[in-house]
């Protein structure tokens, strides 16, 4: 259960800050589905709002990096810091923009790589080499 | 400093299980220059072959992904991680691949985001949605 | 499940040293309930009483800082660290000493808002300013 | 050093979308020092502006916590996720806002025992108590 | 629920290089059953084997740390990671190994005392004693 | 540069509560050397005191794992958390009582691999067997 209330399409429809941020969300997204994040987020309207657009200029526009390698980042840094939810969400968002399973194993092969050697350096307490600076 | 001794090529010289990984790291890059991860793995040559082994399998080979993305995803674990010698390595390693300035800014806004969802999803102990199992 | 035994009272009743922990617990909390937390704890006495000892010296007592805030700080560990008990456990906490709907909004943000510049900090490896030493 | 150029003053100069940030955040805080990690961010203005958005949003203004709370709970993010450069930052800006050694005392044992219960919880696999649901 | 499949023994039935594996699981633990984990990696059956052979070389084999150190030293890791799933299963391979209450006790001792100092030493942001370098 | 002054040998003196401490840990570990850790701590007595006295219990008692068992455990925490401090002092503390360089190889293979398999399961979200529970 989480720790603030999840709000629902009726409790949203009376609070015009967040149903003005949920209706961008689904004019975006072309999907009436808005999952448990926003609808918990949607206490604070302002908050809502600031982390909606950060999200929309992030991931929903036209950038440099294709969408899908956008979310096989997040899903890399979500996997790090042991966001069961985050790993979910956005799994489920790569598959949706065309994550294949072979791409899907070769992220986890180098997630699970990074992982490895990310310990093994601390563990060392490596010096960055000059070649790096 | 480091936690162990970091190895010289003389001293790799008389350790042929270790010379021997050296020498591959070399042909594999291309390049004379050995960094200081190797050069501490180097005193536990089988440590030090599995991780070459992995690492080429994951990171050197052709597959799905192309490496410039392999290489921006290891630096999202890293971030995540707080391996700072990791960042460095393979930031320059991504650079070294062709990441642009534009690339590394859009990977930063990623990495930043996902590091404020993570969080916020974790205070709010948000409840996976059915949709994403 | 848990990895260890969560203890019921009755098997409490019989082991003398976490009796007097739990009969400590109760009294200072001025209330029967005593969580899982505690419960598995009790399977290492002397571990038990150093946690609780220490719990109470630092959350339990008049400070410099109000209890409240205390718990605050103790939710931004927690959920830094991925501890969804810990999250639970604090958050109940906080509402118990009176955190409002809008405290509890602003604490999400500031966690939200470090937890994005704690990442995009350590991605770029920015160097501490001469004035923050 | 970073992985990113820090820009100097005359490099932002010559950025009107770096500049203008810069002129607010100089303005909002009334001192010319702008630190390392906004010089960072300026490679990316719309990530420079975004970040300084959200931070003079959620830090900078007036709220329901005191200023000296929300910079406890960044460094308490910070500290979890061991981020060096945020933890120095932070904890300047909360003597700068007044934080006494005796807050800053009973903010680091409240820290220190957030992060030996998060372990234990963690390692003990505690089930969350219906109580806290 | 994974985000990958969980391969059945059917399955893996057709797949002559995750088949090989599991056999060897098999063989090397003496034990018909093997656990998710394997049955996730096994849609990739070269990370599969990697992991594996990995995994057999550092933990199944005499070496100078006795298997059951191992794993503790596993469950440290785990814990402070934050993996639920690894918790679990390496303290059942702990108990397997012979892993004694009194044991596991003063294990939780070292990981909670562990996670305490490392906040309180990465808040206070203790340099590096000469000595130790 | 720590963000707490480091207590001089001279200001201890007057300061009859760290004082104290300080002598017990002398005279415990049969040494004038006291780490920084120590000296930060210091500035406040009680958690300066707590602190000391946990570590004397879990580290510094005779138990039922070895002294040189627990200081691997801890350097294994440490590791996952990215303390570098603590890395460096209990890597020298292991060395000092005894642990060899084929130990210490060991332990990092076996932190490695936690670190890679950790991350493999965080990204596939393997569900526990239920032998585990």
């Amino acid at each position: 259960m989480a720790t603030v209330k999840l709000l629902t399409d009726a409790e949203i429809e009376v609070i015009p800050a967040a149903k003005a941020v949920f209706d961008d969300i689904r004019a975006t997204r072309k999907s009436d589905f808005i999952n448990n994040f926003w609808r918990g987020l949607a206490n604070d309207p302002p908050l809502l709002k600031r982390t909606w657009e950060s999200l929309k200029a992030v991931m929903a526009v036209e950038g440099v990096l294709d969408p899908l390698t956008r979310e096989m980042i997040y899903i890399a840094v979500s996997t790090a810091n042991g966001c069961s939810y985050c790993v979910h969400s956005h799994t489920a968002a790569a598959k949706a923009r065309g994550m294949t399973e072979a791409q899907h194993a070769e992220l986890l092969a180098v997630i699970g790589l990074a992982g490895q050697t990310n310990h093994l350096v601390t563990a060392m307490q490596i010096p960055v080499d000059e070649a790096f600076l």
